[in-house]
């Protein structure tokens, strides 16, 4: 029912093939998140579209409503949003220490009330199991503790070790043989607790793993630090999965590494904000140069958006608040991230990632200004 | 490149072809309102999946924001939004009364200032044709004044006669041959004054004949009063437009009295407040009676709504905020407006329009308990 298979090396660079009971990931992925059980501003066929194949789900988001049970009635995620496809949810853990209220934790695990109405919950690696088992997706994530940027190194160990100890529980309480759990290696920006966490973790034999707890106002060096060190810790022949990363330049950064899947709000939340990403760089909607600019988004994308909307249009839909300004925007932004990374697959197979990332790092460095094409474009 | 015929009668209900160098529309049909350049939370692509041939836009809302000029600049609404069919624009009377602040009407015109910025603005026939003029729309509307309904008989005798005075005008002051103008009747709810305002309005030989004025808060037995009397004052030969009409019901109404084109932000507003029109009675989606209900909102409805979602998932989807849930459920009330816009034409071309309408009648009377299918479900 499951696979995981490295097809290709290009340096560290790895092109994968997962196989999951509802269907096969070209790997490296980037996972769209559909926190509330769907991708913000966009429909089934609107994803499908995009060259979308897995999403994320949020586990904290859905048992608080509509409930995973409401969810487990209506078929799991699948049966429920009706998307064909793998689903991963996370484990409920960072959303708990960084949207929830009132948080106490013990070695057993965290009370909290919710950020919606205010009600008490509990989460335990057991009961995250049970949560996830209801939510029924393909690949789910053992519960952990994820301390802040600014904890302690203290703290950052004693989170860590705790997630070691809930990880073996999240194991033993893992009951389906429909989902892959997959192990998350923390310990902050401490390279010597990062490798014990990941040995810790590795040893129980989870089906995968990922790397948590970046991406969370640490400064970027260390992030790269981290995946560099963490990354050849991984059993190779597993998948690897660097949470909540990042921008296109952070994920070139992560495949570069030996990472294979990647999740982020940043190209969703970005578009209902105004941001493009695009072939030459960023392009923020709202700048008064696309007022009369007929021109797509980005001249060398072939999504929905840029085949039939303009700069002005999308502009002016933006700044009326029109609804459809952030559907347009998130498809576009969704089909270049997912383009991005099936050229990055193809460049894998190719032998030749190294040289396709230096020429898109510099693409994407691109002003906006040469993004608009007018040397002459006032710099803002 | 304009044509208009009827092309059978069932009763007054007349099935009709309008053809505009955007492509033909087949009559009686209903518009969805893209007040600002698009249809609120839809694409183009998702409009099309509707059934929708023919889009009002509003002349108010786009000459000040992004501005005609803007809008003339890339295309008109044609090039501007990528919408492929034909266009309505209003003359922005009906909004200048409505939503403009400091108001000042003379016999040449309205100053006012914008609702979005407070500048100050004019409107008069001559303008009004000119921004309906680089708008691009395939049918424009002479510039009318539409008195409140709490208005005097001697504010609506006075607003009547300067609409016919300014028709005049717009029609002096029509230019393309590409587009079509309709002259507008007003006159509130007496007859005599409406009869007047008809015979006037007529007299000036416009392409077709829309009623305004109406559902802004008369009696509903006084709208039908008016539009059974005027109707037929109105050339059997040019089409009739009924402005701002309405639920489902009204629709038949209108139907039923001759009038062949109708517009109404009804299925587009209540989509994003959480109501669904269906074939067994509307549907508030908010009840909590469709927490864990896996049927479509309307079991009769093959739009892509009701193809793929739930009535728990969309209920879920509403109440977490989340935008698709209004693109979901804009999508299927449309498509429902427009389904039965072809049913119904369908049944005046087999003759047997009061029958049809009959029928639907009953159905569209059925209580939401019934609509969800138990005798056993609590009423509300």
């Amino acid at each position: 029912m499951f696979s995981f298979r490295v097809e290709a090396l290009s340096g560290a660079a790895r092109a994968g093939l997962l196989a999951t009971p509802h269907g096969r990931v070209e790997t490296p992925a980037f996972m769209p998140v559909g926190t509330a059980g769907a991708v913000k501003a966009m429909t089934r066929a609107q994803l499908e579209e995009t060259g979308a194949r897995i999403l994320l789900a949020n586990t904290y988001h859905l048992m608080l409503r509509p409930g995973d049970d409401v969810v487990a009635e209506l078929g799991g995620l699948h049966g429920f949003t009706g998307w064909p496809g793998p689903f991963l949810t996370d484990s409920g853990g960072y959303q708990v220490f960084s949207l929830a209220a009132l948080r106490r934790i013990d070695e057993d695990g965290v009370s909290f009330r919710s950020h919606l109405d205010g009600s008490s919950h509990r989460l335990t690696p057991e009961r995250s199991m049970e949560v996830q088992s209801n939510l029924g997706a393909d690949v789910v994530m053992a519960f952990d503790e994820c301390p802040p940027a600014a904890a302690s190194r203290e703290e950052v160990a004693a989170a860590a070790e705790r997630t070691s100890r809930w990880a073996r529980r999240s194991r033993a309480a893992h009951r389906r043989d429909d989902q892959w759990l997959f192990g998350i290696v923390q310990g902050g920006i401490h390279l010597d607790l990062r490798e014990r966490s990941a040995l810790e973790v590795v040893a129980l034999g989870f089906a995968g793993h990922a790397i948590g707890g970046l991406a969370v106002g640490e400064a970027r060096d260390d992030t790269w630090r981290v995946v560099q060190h963490v990354a050849p810790l991984l059993p190779a022949e597993k998948p690897r999965y660097l949470m909540g990363v990042g921008t296109p330049e952070d994920i070139l950064d992560g495949v570069a590494r030996g990472v294979d899947l990647f999740d982020c709000v940043l190209p969703t939340r970005n578009a209902r904000n105004g941001q493009l990403f695009t072939s030459a760089g960023r392009l923020s909607i709202r700048n008064a140069r696309y007022r009369r600019d007929p021109r797509p988004p980005d001249p060398a994308c072939a999504c929905f958006t840029c085949r039939t909307a303009s700069r002005a249009y999308l502009r002016h839909l933006h700044l009326a608040g029109e609804m459809t300004a952030a559907t347009l925007m998130t498809l576009h932004n969704l089909a270049f991230y997912l383009d991005t990374l099936r050229a990055v697959r193809q460049n894998i197979l190719l032998g030749r990632f190294e040289e396709f990332r230096r020429g898109l790092l510099r693409a994407l460095a691109a002003s906006e200004a040469e993004a608009e094409g007018g040397a002459l474009a006032p710099r803002p």
